[in-house]
């Protein structure tokens, strides 16, 4: 995108980002599948089109999710046999992009592949492959995921629905016993679904061996029915997502051949037999789930990508919008250049970078395990350990980019033509599918308290966090060695010294790595007495620590995002790039310790006088960072046809310059009217 | 509202709450306008019908409007000779209390009787008043309060259009001369107006006497059709408030006749000679701006009623809702009573009854200057600083507390029917409209500038706060004379006399007055040299402060607020009631301590140990709270038709109970599935 903004010339002082070669590393190891997308999702066909009553636009995406199908490269993540790629990693980047088009052509098509047809591909064998997923992947079976329940969302574990075996027919019984069991925000549900993967506690010779997946269709094709013993309802309108039909679903009895099982990981014989090839119910419960982990990583990446349009938005019409006279007098102040404006705005640029590298590190990891390079239970449970920090970091962090931007384009970011606001009510449930952000961080907690200690891999006292067990991670990915180099921190020194302690890459990997283990440490000392309490009190102790343990996790996610930011600086060829990143590096890892200042000086950490040198520093960053806002939003790499925002378009500078124009034109007429002010005085 | 938990018993440690008596309390001065308009407002003729499109929305409201105009008593500000009362607080009262039929409605109202006719009351003279305000007070004459343009909105005096005065006509010619300069974001501009009060530089002789207000026909009203001169487009859809049309409006030198300027702070002779009762142009200017305080006003008390609704739903469902088992086996634990989800709801709700309390005392302080019993310049600044200081908090509140209550209540709070994310969408330009936020805090900054040092009233080298002169405020509303107890706190004593000192009434306002006038004093100092300045550096100098400004603008905010809920506390007769509003005083104290936790640490006003002290001590009083959380939103005294929630019904409350007694009588009945893991475990 092109930009009004005079760029500074390149000195020591003042470098000049390559644009173009920065865009290169965060398009990352699947750049050509990205640049492919984006190709892609130029066409209008895609476009969400604003303004659709909700019926209208339930229809335009499916229409679109069949263009995808056809036409847009979407079935990468399946068997070569059936036309897919066995790309993993490349079919997440591929879909993440597609949120520039419409976040529910995003979902949609997360439901239909993603979920409903992956189920299939992950839970079922060789038989359900050939008979059901050519349907589900050319859509021609609009597919239903049945999980949540109106009683259960994050707790899956204990959700109503069962599915009991009668040997007599060779049938399971999958029935909804109340109101609560009901199936319940499920996309294609309300309206398009023919079929669904529908997880019930399975329960065969009076033993339930808990949550399995079946397959069974919904509707009549033909007439759009539901199938004896089913019912449904719509979920109606939504606060976004629109294009996605969210309904419920109940069963009454209905019938399901054994067949119909997805048998992966549990089978019944025709005898009612039950089988697994995993013996313990929580481990085979965690590995049937743990496929719904891509769900996580996508949103993830969809997240950021949303990120990154909202700054695109928000910082070219900073650039051209002005408001407010400054030091001249007869030009008012460009937005970007007022100090509030920058310090709303830029730190989140900075964040959006660190999501971004952070994003590209998830996502190989995503494809180490599911390609089989790296598919230990240990890989998969590090991978869901990442997902679960960073799916919550990034989905809140584009809420809050999204509305900053809105705000920061007053009135302009209110209209739906200038995108904001569509987006954000788009994004608002990413924050709370796909596993609650809340709930995903107690998760991590876990993990980092089983890290910590053996003696904690049975806390799950409050319930949660059922599934992850505890053991060691991939030190690569968030463990570093400790140096304890930040008394130094603490010590005498001048103002200017500190700063430049404070933008040493160890020292924020200091503060960073040693706020999350401390914080660590003193949960688990806190939860130490719960192995040996009651139920009840353990329960207590848990609920006691429960803010402590999601602020661990919290920032473990930081500082994960933080290490991603730095091994990114690595790709950087460029010097004068690389110089403008190390300070948006230097941005976030010191608007972190400033959120968290308290903490630091509590603990004695950082001195006060340190303290208020992280403050004044992140200051003089934001300062320097200023001329180059533009060339790091630009460097996202989206174009006119993705952005689509009235705002963004030029036409703000176009009208800046026909208004300037017009007084200078009058000032120079000498008609310009006196000032009643000027008359007075003289 | 009826709730199903179980209420405590009295007790010393555990009093109960007087719900009626508190919603009197709460209901305030004009309790029984509230109480009449609560009444007609349950009517479902008023209420938002969803899934309407833009045009049918606009339709709806519009309708709804000329019922109010009928039936709904909305005339009070108007004079008693037009069918008005003369009664401004009882006015905007009333007004507020629409939000919770529909936020357009409650918008087009404002637009309608808070800026059109209002403009005409207060700008106008007694001929503008006989000819224009039936028509405007009736809505025979939709109108259009146009002053923001696509160039300037936060800067008014900035605008482009002009109002030429041709005395060879007599008439004023109005024009818009660049695009920039067109009006927008106009409600009733796109469809619904007839008229228009426009705002543009009145020009007379060759001198600029500054922004003036003009009556404008707009469109044939038989026709709808603009009049010739004038056009104008729809902003189209927005991010919500879809119900009002909002759009923009262009001049093309249209003739304005001479006795249609509102006349009352400037008037033109027959031969282009101007006079005004107001000498200075800024105080003039000022002055007639002062009449648009109701909006920010109105949109205070509609914002803390938003919050209301929120957290009705919000706790009411959480009141009822159970995820995850706890220290039972067989119950799962209701989402209150898990700690972070306390954490999440309870500080909202505390700050939610400190902003109705600042409200309440907003509306006084209006009334008094509105009705004339104090309406010196002093006591309007003082409006205008009280009303920029607390209408940036409550609507930034609000939004958090939607959105907090939206998370809250999980894949239930995103469907439409639990309106969470309607609200949301609707209440999010608040925060922008009638003041953005954030130029709204520098105003009030300047004013604390100002009483803080009389040399500093010239301070607006950005160009911010243009119209704020500086003098010494209405103590009782937000200054304390300062006793330093402080030190005390930063000395030795154990954890439970420390947590004494911080329920402590004096200490808190301690901590938080110290706290204003230390920030004030330090950017005071900051910004000396700016007097001495040239105009370039003293610019440079202000945007250097601009953030601090901000902060000490909030941490003002922060203190009003505080400051009447404190005062609201002796209007509790009910001892045990007391309490508990005493307790979440402190939650909302504490939490405005904790939230700058490090500004008091790095200042020295806390040590370490005593900062820890705020954490727990917040700990202890969510746990304190948590029995009262239901009686504290009930006593908002909204009634189901107006929460108008499905999941705030007792529909969530039934589902559960039916639900624990299916799993109860399986139990009973002995033919309950055998969990696998306890197989295996035999």
């Amino acid at each position: 995108m092109s930009t009004t903004t005079e760029r500074t010339r390149p000195t020591a002082e003042n470098p000049v980002v390559d644009v173009r070669g920065l865009e290169e590393v965060l398009l990352g190891r699947w750049a050509d599948i990205r640049r492919t997308a984006r190709a892609f999702l130029t066409d209008p066909r895609l476009h969400r089109v604003e303004g659709q009553t909700m019926a209208q636009h339930r229809e335009t995406v499916l229409a679109q999710l069949r263009i995808l199908a056809r036409e847009g490269d979407v079935l990468r993540a399946f068997p070569p046999a059936l036309g897919g790629a066995d790309d993993h990693g490349g079919s997440l980047a591929r879909f993440e992009e597609t949120i520039v088009a419409d976040p529910s052509l995003q979902i949609k098509a997360g439901v239909q592949w993603g979920l409903f047809a992956s189920a299939i591909l992950h839970l079922g064998t060789a038989d359900h492959h050939a008979r059901l997923l050519p349907g589900a992947m050319s859509v021609d079976v609009p597919g239903v995921f049945a999980m949540t329940e109106t009683g259960h969302g994050s707790d899956v574990a204990s959700i109503g629905t069962t599915a009991t075996y009668d040997p007599e027919t060779r049938e399971f019984v999958l029935h909804t016993p109340f109101r609560g069991a009901w199936k319940d925000y499920l996309g294609n549900a309300a309206v398009h679904g023919t079929a669904a993967v529908v997880f019930a506690q399975l329960v065969t010779r009076g033993v339930n061996h808990g949550v399995h997946a079946f397959y069974v269709p919904l509707r009549d094709p033909a007439t759009g029915g539901f199938l004896p013993g089913i019912g449904g309802e719509d979920d109606g309108l939504k606060g976004g997502l629109n294009g996605i039909d969210n309904g419920r679903l109940h069963f009454d009895h209905v019938r399901v051949p054994r067949a119909d099982l997805l048998d992966r990981y549990g089978r019944v014989a025709e005898d009612g037999t039950y089988s697994s090839p995993i013996t313990s119910p929580g481990r085979r419960f965690f590995t049937m789930l743990s496929t719904l982990v891509q769900g996580r990583v996508s949103l993830d990446g969809a997240a950021v990508n949303t990120s990154k349009l909202a700054l695109i938005i928000a910082v070219t019409y900073a650039n051209q919008r002005r408001q407010f006279a400054g030091g001249s007098p007869t030009e008012e102040v460009v937005l970007l250049d007022h100090a509030e404006h920058r310090r709303r705005l830029l730190p989140l640029l900075a964040q959006t970078y660190a999501q971004a590298f952070a994003h590209e590190r998830l996502l190989e990891t995503f494809h180490a395990v599911f390609s089989g390079t790296a598919d230990t239970d240990e890989d998969r449970q590090d991978l869901e350990t990442i997902a679960a920090a960073l799916k919550p970091a990034s989905t809140w962090h584009a809420l809050s980019t999204l509305q900053t931007a809105r705000e920061a384009c007053g009135g302009a970011g209110f209209l739906t033509e200038n995108r904001l606001v569509s987006l954000r009510a788009d994004l608002d449930v990413y924050v709370t599918f796909e596993g609650d952000n809340t709930v995903l961080l107690q998760l991590v907690a876990k993990r980092l308290l089983a890290d910590h200690s053996r003696e904690f891999k049975d806390i799950d006292a409050g319930g949660v966090a059922r599934y992850v067990a505890g053991r060691a991670a991939d030190a690569a990915m968030y463990r570093t060695p400790l140096v304890r180099v930040v008394q130094t921190l603490a010590d005498g020194g001048d103002r200017r010294r500190s700063a430049g302690q404070l933008r040493d890459t160890e020292t924020q990997r200091e503060l960073l790595t040693d706020r999350v283990e401390t914080m660590v440490a003193e949960v688990a000392a806190a939860l130490r007495p719960a192995a040996k309490a009651s139920r009840a009190e353990a329960s207590r102790l848990f609920d006691e620590n429960q803010h402590a343990l999601i602020e661990c996790a919290r920032a473990h996610a930081d500082l994960l995002q933080w290490e991603a930011f730095t091994a990114g600086l690595a790709k950087v060829q460029d010097p004068s790039t690389r110089q403008v990143l190390t300070w948006l590096r230097d941005l976030f890892g010191l608007t972190v310790v400033e959120r968290n200042l308290a903490w630091y000086l509590i603990n004695g950490r950082l001195s006060a006088g340190r303290a208020r040198t992280v403050t004044s520093y992140i200051d003089r960053l934001l300062v320097r960072l200023r001329p180059h806002a533009q060339d790091l939003v630009d460097a996202f790499g989206y174009g006119p046809e993705h952005v689509r925002a009235a705002i963004a378009s030029g036409a703000e500078g176009e009208r800046q310059r026909e208004a300037r124009e017009h007084y200078r034109r009058l000032r120079a007429s000498g008609t310009e009217p006196v000032p009643e002010k000027a008359v007075r005085s003289s």
